[in-house]
Parts: structure tokens; C-alpha cells; sequence
């Protein structure tokens, strides 16, 4: 088991001291990343609906697919009478959805009269929990009044515990490995996508003994003009001689993440590019000083704009999230974003990847670290030039 | 662009028959792969919320977070006033959506009236919908009626063009080599994440001077006694002399798939595995036989049923699904299943993965092909020997 047992009790007593907080009786979790935190389980199954009940008292039950709910002890601490797997004939059907199933083998567990006594949770915009299923619950379990419960176990997870930083320690080697890849094989007349393999396979294979897992986010190349848009994925296109390339990809072990973000020429370095990597290095710089605990997330936005103010530049988009586990399609935690109107204040062991990035009209620049909130300032988990990176030229 | 004008334009009056039909004055897509089917659009960036709204007449919009609605032209063959992005302030917010934002631009646009004249279909069940998605579309717009619109992009897509069935087969030739990758490296004391990542460069590099692209699931290895569990991830152990390993992979190509599952034993065939192996390949084999246009879907699975109770085995589970476009975390089309509740026929270019899996107590079997339906019977995408491999022993 990859954590303790006391770890995971510890987990579920955080998300429990909210529940009550929220007036919670029981939560409803579907998102994959708050399953695999509170339950271990982890598989790529969650293309078919999930869902961990977790009551005030007593224990939690995981519901899988009957295919996936067999092997379930392999990955999660979850004792086998706790993994329900509801029946095949459920799974892609139009008119039945895999949530009657479960509302009906909770009611037959007796377990719907005593979540009824307060408001049940529900992660109303978690990926993976559908209209359709959230209607599904809705029509068979009358008796719940159903909440949001607000990710609220997207939130205990944001203050990670020594064994969590551990694991992001070990990402950031495999980290640095795909970085290292990316520039040696990013080259003129190479393939984008033979780039985006040997990135793909450092990922996979990990480093200095560290197996790599998969990212949830794959590597992004955004090249030449088109590094203007940050989310587009590879082509089959050559890189060219003056292209400039933003390399944006993870190191993920076991689930946990650690994100970088560096920005390679080929060829001479053209000077508006150059200038905007000095802005937006001296805006990261300014950003890192501000981190200790203690300090308004939107300090760091301040010190970002304050900065890039000075070269009359600015950004309207967030400069930074906090991060963890990941399943596709994400590896933000969805809680804390580093912008003007974020209200949350920085804690030791809270972890960010955070983003100078700028999306210029046909050009693009992007820097960025994954750090930690130590006690007293800011670890970084990868240590790469924080600078433009020319290649030939 | 990949497809002609023409194409797009089919594939909208397909998608308008089948809305007149269900009584759609107006359909709102948010699943990625219909989204991409439509308007070509094509990006990481459904980890926010995109939606593309397709009237009875007149242009189809989409939606995108305005970072990546600028290059949407980049992949879309929509014209740029119809991709519209929505502020990034309303990105990952406790008490707003971006379809709040959405819902009033339609709203400026005079768009809300003539859809309101029907009924407005949605995709209840697409993965990154999100209740709370669909509790903003309900309560921004209360003129529209709201119905399930059923899949109705993906029946559409259930039926191949030409030119999508050469992507597929473009794909087929990543497949190949992406196999032929597993083969290769899985070996006695090869690490799993070694093996993976081998599977993932040839994936992503592709075969033939064709490009790979990202499968929408990654590389399944479930090895040993945990290949009684289909969906597990690669681990960092070591393959052991005597284990069989289940190899489910993909080879994609401009995001369409061709999944093909073989497995192989390390060291001499156990005998209850060889045994298993003769029967579902007599099954898979039976299956084959019976493709043919006009052929009920679940004829299909009464030939695998019969052939497999031959030898006293049954699977709960269905065999098999339509494939085309996936995203992740899913490359199956949510239409078709092949199972003896499915009511739908078979017709000419549609395109299916024909999974011969059997998950055993501690030992599993997996043998698949990738199908087109032809004229007048079956063309199998890859041609890798349909067999029990053995490696060393």
C-alpha cells in the first residue's frame, strides 16, 4: 500500500470535519482524483461511472463497474465488502443509468434513511458525473436533499502530507527527465510527433529508478505561429529554422504531478521574444519571493502584474493553480487559482504549479515552476534553467 | 483541413434529419469528439467547459475559454465570428459557470426565440458535462425546454465516410507497430513502465511516415494474477518468468482509433490459458463470420454465446463496441454495444472493436480486432496473427 492506513483515516477524518462544517449527513465523491485520495483506487475506469458514498459514520463504499469492482483491493485499502460493483447491463444504456443501481443497493443497505437527516453533497462539477446521472440520483433517492458539496475534497487535498510531497519529489525527476528529452530532440526537420514520443516514453519510463506514470495532461508543443494557442496538441509538421516551441508537459508518479514549463528557439533568439522571456522571468522571480505561508494568493497575482506592468505588459489569465493527483484531462486541483480574486491564503505544504504565460497575437512564451509553501518560503521541485532556450543558431 | 467543406456540411444535415426527427428545434454538443466531428476544433481544452450550439438553420457557434477560442481557426473550419471565448474569470469559480456567460451571449444574439419553438436537445450523459453545466443552461434560459438529445451526434457518427475509414486504417498501421513494440519489450524482468513507454513512443511516433496521435486510453497491461482486472495501469514490477500478460493498446490518427488487445505468456502456455485461448478464438472467429450489412447487432453476440458454451464458458459483459473518434477517457462512440440487449442492425462502414475478453478468478484472456463492416462482410484493420503469443519457454 502506497500510504498508511492511518494516512487514509486521517484523509477521511479532513473531508468528515468539512462535511459537518457544510451541514454534510453524507458525500456523494465521483471525481477519479478524490476517489484514488479516499480510497486508493486507481484504474482507468472512470469512463464508466463511480461514485464513493461516504457517510457521517461508518464506512465508505466504493461502487465500480462489476468488471472493475473484483480487482479493486489490488490498489485500494478499502476492505472487498466495501467495493460494490453494479451490473453490466447498466453500463451505455439509454434509458437506465448505473446510478439507479446504486441508489437501490444503498437503500437496500439501509443506508438512505440516515443521510437523510441532513443535506447529501454531490460534486456538481466534477468531470465524469454527468446530468444524466445526477438526474438519476435525483429521481430514486427523493428523500436526499442533494447539495454541492463545492470540491470539497478537492480542498482538504490542497495541504499535502509528507508521504504526498515525497511522491511529487519523485515526478519531478521524472520531470526533468521529459524536459531533458524535449530539448534534446525538439531539432529543425524533426516530426512534432517524434518529439512528443521520446517526451511520451521519458514520461513512461521515469528516471534515477523512479517508474514514471501517466500524466493527465499530454506533452503540448505549441509551435511557430501557432504558439499563440496554448492547448493545441502535436502535428505531424517539421520544426523549422526561427520557430520558437513552448514545451508545457508533467512528470506524474503515482498519480501525483509536477508540472514544468519552458520555451526553446531555433535559431537566434528573436528580440521580442527575448524581451518578453526577461518580463515574464523577472514576473516569476517576483512571484516566488512573495510565497510563505501566511500570504494572500492574491499577493502573488499583484506581484505578477506589478511586475509586468513595468515592460507594459499584461495578463488576463490566471498565473497559476494547485496541484496533485491527476487523472485526465486535468492535473490542477481545481481549488485555488493564482488570481486578483482568489480569497485563499497560502499554508505550509499547499503546492502550486504557477505560469508566466503569454499568448501573444502569433507568438507565445511560457516559464513555469511546480512549487511547495515551505514553513518559512518556497521549495521548487525541478531545478531547470529558468531562462529562453536557443538551440543552434 | 482534413475534411472537405462538403464533408462538414453532410455531416450537419445528417446531424439536422436526426434533430427534426426527435422534435430538436436546437442541440447543444459538449461532448470533445462530437465537437470535433462538427466543427473540426480540436485541442486539450475540454478540461474546461466547450459547448457548440447547432441551430435548425443558420451557422453552428462554439463556445471555448477565450485563451483558445483565438486559434480555433487553427483546426476548426468554422469562420472566426463563429468561435466565441468566454472570460477567464468565469474558469474554475465556486458560484459561476462559463455557461452562464454562454447562455446570455446566445441571449444577445437573438439566438434564444426560434430555439425556443422546440424542444432543445443536450447531451445528459457526455463526460465534461457537469450537473452544474446543465443547472446553468436551466436556469439562464428558462424559454427552452430541455430534453436528452440521446447521443445523437454519435449514432450519426456510427457510420464511416471514406474518408474516414483511410484514417482508420492510417491508425491501423500505428497499431501495428505499437503491438509489435509490446511484443518486443515485454520480457522476463523488464519493468511494466518500461514496456509502457515503449508502447507510448511508438504510439505517438506512428508507423509508415504516418504521425501518431494520443490514444484516448493508454496502454493496458494487466499482468500476472492481476489480469483477472481489465482496467488496471502499469506498475514499476518487474515481468516474472511464467506470467501472462494482457496487452490492450491503440494506434490513433487524427483522433481515430484502432484498439487491438492481444496477450502473451512469458515462458510455456499454461494449459487452463491455451484452453481459454483456443475457445475465444473459435468465438472471436464465429463473430467474424456473421458481419455482414443488415445483420442484427446481437446476432452477433449469439454466435459468441453459443460458440464459448461449447466450452462451458459464458461473459457477462458485452464484446464489443463502435469505434471511431475517441477522446480521452474514451475511444468507444457510446452508441453500439454488442451484447444481446442491443437492437441496432449492422450497415456498411460502420466500425466496431470485437473484444474476446474473459476475466478468470487470477488469470485473464483478451483477444480483439478492429472491424469495418463491408459491402458484404468484413475487413479486419490489422493483421497481426489472432493467437496466444509465447515468448521464451
Amino acid at each position: 500500500m502506497l500510504f498508511s492506513e492511518e494516512e487514509y483515516r486521517a484523509r477521511l477524518a479532513g473531508v468528515r470535519v468539512r462535511m459537518t462544517r457544510q451541514g454534510l449527513s453524507a458525500l456523494l465523491v465521483t471525481d477519479p482524483a478524490n476517489i484514488y485520495y479516499l480510497t486508493g483506487y486507481n484504474a482507468w475506469s472512470f469512463y464508466t461511472p463511480q461514485l464513493v458514498f461516504v457517510p457521517a459514520d461508518g464506512p465508505m463504499l466504493l461502487f465500480t463497474r462489476a468488471m472493475d469492482a473484483g480487482g479493486a483491493f489490488r490498489t485500494s485499502w478499502l476492505p472487498s465488502e466495501c467495493v460494490v460493483g453494479y451490473p453490466e447491463q447498466y453500463v451505455h444504456r439509454p434509458h437506465v443509468h448505473p446510478f439507479d443501481w446504486v441508489a437501490f443497493a444503498l437503500r437496500e443497505r439501509y443506508l438512505i434513511a440516515p443521510a437523510a437527516k441532513g443535506c447529501v453533497g454531490l460534486e456538481m462539477d466534477s468531470h465524469f458525473f454527468s446530468p444524466k446521472a445526477y438526474r438519476s440520483l435525483v429521481n430514486a433517492i427523493p428523500e436526499w436533499t442533494l447539495v454541492d458539496s463545492f470540491e470539497l475534497v478537492n480542498w482538504v487535498r490542497s495541504i499535502k502530507s509528507p508521504a504526498e510531497v515525497q511522491l511529487m519529489r519523485g515526478a519531478a525527476q521524472v520531470c526533468m527527465a521529459a524536459m531533458e528529452a524535449a530539448v534534446e530532440t525538439i531539432d529543425v526537420g524533426v516530426r512534432q510527433c517524434d518529439a512528443a514520443a521520446a517526451i511520451s516514453q521519458a514520461q513512461i519510463k521515469g528516471a534515477n529508478g523512479i517508474g514514471g506514470d501517466y500524466p493527465a495532461i499530454v506533452p503540448m508543443l505549441p509551435t511557430g505561429e501557432a504558439a499563440d494557442t496554448p492547448h493545441l496538441t502535436w502535428s505531424e509538421d517539421r520544426f523549422e529554422a526561427g520557430q520558437a516551441v513552448v514545451i508545457e508537459l508533467a512528470g506524474a508518479h503515482h498519480r501525483y504531478h509536477t508540472p514544468l514549463a519552458r520555451t526553446l528557439t531555433l535559431g537566434k533568439k528573436p528580440d521580442r521574444l527575448a524581451k518578453l522571456a526577461d518580463a515574464v522571468a523577472d514576473g516569476l522571480n517576483a512571484v516566488l519571493t512573495e510565497v510563505q505561508p501566511g500570504v494572500p494568493v492574491r499577493e502573488l497575482a499583484r506581484a505578477w502584474n506589478w511586475t509586468l506592468a513595468k515592460y507594459g505588459l499584461e495578463k488576463p489569465s490566471r498565473i497559476g493553480y494547485s496541484i496533485g493527483i491527476g487523472y485526465p484531462p486535468d492535473w490542477g486541483e481545481r481549488t485555488i487559482s493564482i488570481r486578483s480574486e482568489d480569497e485563499s491564503v497560502l499554508a505550509e505544504n499547499m503546492t502550486f504549479h504557477v505560469i508566466g504565460g503569454m499568448w501573444m497575437d502569433n507568438y507565445g512564451y511560457e516559464l513555469s515552476e511546480s512549487i511547495r509553501v515551505t514553513a518559512d518560503g518556497v521549495e521548487t521541485f525541478t531545478s531547470f534553467p529558468r531562462e529562453l532556450i536557443q538551440k543552434g543558431g
